[in-house]
């Protein structure tokens, strides 16, 4: 059976975001699996496979660079356990994984972990390390991630006439939503004006414009559509799930889609995702999303990219107030990667199990009103590739 | 439905194994991938979806790190492209996922790729750097795969009274099958005087009980068993596949069931497969094998592990000729990692390809008579992870 409407999120757990030199590896994913566990009411011995997203293991003595990485903290041996990677769309591709292998049948009951330590590493394990040391020499010449990023801003900037306070407003909202949320790394609100006057980290993106970078793990538990009702569970129905790879961030020349103000790849995930999930107009049928907002530019992009609004008005819909919490379409009510933070293996999951209990009605402070479909997307490396999950009842 | 009989692998490439510095990474996996597409006969346009499995990404500028690794050589853009890594099981693991889509109905037609050029590397990049700079300072201390292997080989020596003359009978049954393929990485016989008498790598493993590193790549398109019988495709089916994974190597404090002359792991991962095809007598039911003769002792190990002999028995089935191409049960028809080499990635991908090739009566002067059906197996490290997948038809 196809996964959409046949697979369901029975459980969802997610660690403290933040900066855990106190918290090991080990010790984040086991909390998060236990908190999905006990919020789907089963036993870890229930378990059947697991999937674990860890972008990085390098950073931490190879923590997360095989599937016993996470089998043997959780103890749970003799079952499959696979390591999954995809940039920053690795935790939502372990939960697919975990997905296609209940929809295939061959599991009834599965676990997808995502973590990421990403604080407290090795000088030779730190991803200005890793760059330097590992990928071509081209790259290691000042190829930063705000740096790709920062194009993009500057080109939307003058395709469309939107300035440094248009992103602002992406982080104050983001930062707001944030300081409802005890999970996040960052918890105070900030103004427009302090955003737009932070240190610059790459013109025109400032401090507030940008990620931190995070420790923290999730936990999804998924069955089947069928199990789920027989155990009565307040699940989450997974409606349709795409990913798309797609060339280098600067390869035009073999990708002529790309025109620096969007991603082909978070346009051809959400095609694939739409479908399955039978949505022909996401303006109006989804209810909030949980988005990859790297940096704020991302964000606005994200929007036109996601069908949320035509090319070049994803500034007038932060603008408009439209995706606050208060707003028609809520995005990132978590507080999104900026105030959540991006442990990156663990941002998927942690997206897909924000939406689960919004869909729920579980989100607290930061509930959205009438949740019945939400979308998660997350965007990896230099737009390479992107996961999009569309999730309700 | 369930991967059991319900998925078909239709066409195979394996490039040649062996020292490849005029070959780039791309280069192996577009050459493996096109020689799959040929068998195939079908138009790499027509692939849906692919998997990659790559285990060292840092080796080659991170090349394998993520899905657009594959995707950007093979100019697959716009489809789900997904790394998948678990040590020396990451190749059969990629198979595996590819499998569940086509078994989920996600898609029908899809591409696994295994990949890694390990002769070639950057100082830091080297897995003995890696080992040094990147785990544990306690594994730093001398921790080889060699002399972790050695370990097991004594005890099996003290336990059942077999000695280096045993071990090296497998080094010359897989030497001479090697030197009848093509593709593998050393191809000249070794006598067992030369074997037992070459340098000591770790004690009492000699040059010729360990396997080399390799670069090299395969490739297969996996489709429905009804799509494979559409186009008339001289297929093969998977009838079962087993993952397991299983705690360290040496902390038998946590897994009191590991005794150092065999691995849960592979007991584990063969349960499963077995249970799914069918399989009830291993020694009846299974044709031929490729399984994981990192170094000759495993090899011996694996036998019993995968239900071939009774325990102690492996160094008699060895002895006796039972695992030759002409004895009762091939094992290693290839060469196995002995003579073919391990570029890790590819390995798994290349044991299923020559699984296929061989059932499908095309393996040439190492072609074993009457191959119905054929068992791969995979160990992923220090033996926490093990892969086993039954193909016939």
């Amino acid at each position: 059976m196809p996964i959409s409407n046949n697979v369901a999120i029975i459980g969802v757990g997610v660690t403290k975001f933040g900066e855990l030199f106190e918290q090991s590896y080990n010790d984040l994913m086991i909390d998060a699996a236990y908190d999905a566990f006990a919020d789907a009411g089963v036993d870890p011995g229930e378990i059947e496979a697991a999937w674990l997203g860890t972008a990085f293991p390098q950073l931490n003595g190879l923590l997360g660079d095989d599937g016993s990485s996470l089998s043997d903290p959780l103890n749970l041996p003799n079952i499959p356990v696979t390591r999954v990677a995809n940039l920053c769309a690795t935790g939502m591709e372990a939960v697919r994984a975990a997905a296609m292998a209940v929809a295939a049948g061959e599991y009834n009951m599965v676990l997808a972990v995502g973590c990421e330590k990403m604080r407290e590493v090795s000088p030779r394990g730190s991803l200005v390390a890793r760059h330097i040391t590992e990928t071509h020499p081209m790259l290691t010449k000042g190829r930063t991630a705000p740096g790709m990023f920062a194009v993009l801003a500057n080109r939307y900037f003058q395709d469309y006439g939107y300035d440094k306070s248009t992103l602002a407003k992406v982080a104050v909202k983001n930062h707001y939503n944030g300081s409802l949320n005890d999970k996040a790394h960052f918890r105070k609100p900030v103004t427009e004006d302090q955003v737009t006057k932070a240190p610059l980290v790459a013109d025109p993106l400032g401090l507030f414009d940008c990620c931190p970078t995070t420790d923290g793990a999730a936990a999804v538990v998924i069955t089947t559509k069928e199990i789920a009702d027989r155990l009565k569970k307040d699940y989450v129905l997974i409606k349709g799930v795409g990913v798309s790879t797609w060339g280098g961030y600067f390869t035009v020349q073999y990708r002529p889609d790309f025109d620096f103000v969007g991603f082909p790849s978070t346009r051809g995930a959400a095609k694939q995702a739409y479908r399955q999930a039978g949505i022909t107009d996401p303006r109006k049928e989804i209810d909030l999303a949980e988005c990859h907002d790297c940096f704020t530019i991302t964000e606005l992009l994200n929007y036109e990219d996601l069908g949320f609004c035509d090319r070049g008005e994803g500034g007038k819909l932060i603008t408009e107030g439209i995706t606050t919490l208060e707003g028609s379409l809520p995005v990132n009510p978590s507080g999104g990667l900026k105030a959540t933070g991006h442990p990156v293996g663990a941002t998927g999951v942690r997206m897909v199990s924000e939406i689960v209990n919004q869909v729920r009605g579980r989100a607290g402070k930061r509930q959205v009103r009438n949740a019945h479909t939400g979308v998660a997307h997350t965007l990896g490396g230099p737009g390479v590739i992107a996961c999009v999950m569309v999730l309700g009842r």
